[in-house]
């Protein structure tokens, strides 16, 4: 890992450095004065890349640094600057012209578009967390938070360094991931907002329900993919007060 | 109203009173000092009686007070030493036979279960709040918090003077409530136990969707009916807090 910039946000205390993980762009954050190594939360995110996102992530980095945490994001697999995938361009018209068409999203749509991104993020999330985790500055525990949920579910099951995970509900999921879903046990909270558009609620529901993890909740709210509400926010900050402290 | 006894829980600071409301028995806890009139949390439970609920209604008026509120509870048709209902006691001995023998609990059993209770409940909860707001220790707003799902749903529909409400997915729904529900529109906190043995999860799920309010959030969590998580208790806390004020 190779840090390329340096920046204090100065009003929030905050130290933020680009990164790269051989050919991957990252960020990380940290809160400016640590007197001892601090929790970690890895942020999940979209594929639409690191320079769309960075506001919103940079909010949740200072709820976490606010905390004592610092925080780190990670370009996914065709996003930014990364090449993008053939296969994944590919499954993303269908599933566009699914929903257009009024069309139900198949197995096949979410699968193309869904596992060659887990197969390849996780891995790499992993690398990431082996550097993080190598800082004096870093110590643990670890969350996980966000993003794409199938990733998060794939990490929560195959990576131990994970302690709790907080997930959004807002993205189409495979069947398998489901499956695998059963095996996870670590604390999980997970965020769906009820009317996201881009969204199927009941397997929202069917991938909570098959969650192993005897600590789960739940927390859904009305509107749209965007619109998590402030204090649902605040819920998941006090889920991870709890489980990473 | 009539006050029947008066004790002070000298640790908790708190007021407590046991009222009569016509033959109705209540209970009243307030904050033992108040300056100005405070907020009231009406209390909902189940249809077992006051006494054997009275550890845990103590539990909830205690973090009522804590937060400056004043909370009350009022028995419900049929429980304690009111007179019991010879159409609910067959509805629950069908509703029991049902569940013993696996078979699947018809609309008519949970109509005839829940709504004359609904129907007798809801005024008398509507009388004791007139009384309640007469007194001069008790302002507003005024919020619903938890027992039989049904009440709280007509409560919320028919009392205007109730703000926001904590529902607590615990009990059989009849599809008419469902219907009710899309008119609510208060702002509405539902805690669902995932595996709660005595009650049907899909309906809990069809009420929540049905809610016509802006505002809602569903906080679902691990475990059966009396388990509800302390975290949970203190999110519907907080969301009274931000409603209450």
């Amino acid at each position: 890992m190779q840090f390329t910039s340096e920046k204090h946000l100065g009003d929030d205390h905050i130290l933020e450095r680009d990164f790269t993980l051989g050919d991957i762009p990252g960020i990380l954050w940290t809160p400016a004065s640590i007197t001892a190594p601090v929790p970690l939360i890895l942020m999940g995110h979209s594929a639409v890349g690191l320079p769309q996102m960075y506001p919103r992530l940079l909010d949740r980095a200072r709820h976490s640094a606010a905390q004592g945490y610092a925080a780190a994001a990670l370009e996914l697999p065709g996003g930014g600057v990364r090449p993008r995938s053939a296969v994944t361009d590919q499954a993303r018209a269908d599933l566009r012209r699914a929903l257009q068409a009024g069309e139900p999203v198949t197995d096949d749509i979410v699968d193309r578009l869904i596992l060659p991104l887990v197969d390849q993020a996780v891995p790499e999330w992993q690398a990431a967390l082996d550097a993080l985790l190598a800082l004096p500055e870093i110590g643990g525990p670890v969350g996980y938070s966000g993003g794409v949920i199938s990733i998060g579910t794939r990490l929560a099951l195959v990576e131990p360094r994970i302690s709790a995970a907080v997930l959004f509900a807002g993205s189409f999921v495979p069947r398998s991931i489901i499956e695998e879903a059963r095996r996870v046990t670590i604390p999980l909270h997970v965020l769906l907002q009820w009317d996201d558009e881009g969204n199927d609620r009941q397997l929202a529901l069917d991938l909570f329900d098959a969650f192993g993890s005897k600590e789960k909740t739940l927390n859904a709210n009305m509107g749209g993919h965007l619109g998590v509400p402030r204090h649902a926010g605040e819920a998941a900050s006090r889920f991870f007060a709890r489980h990473l402290k």
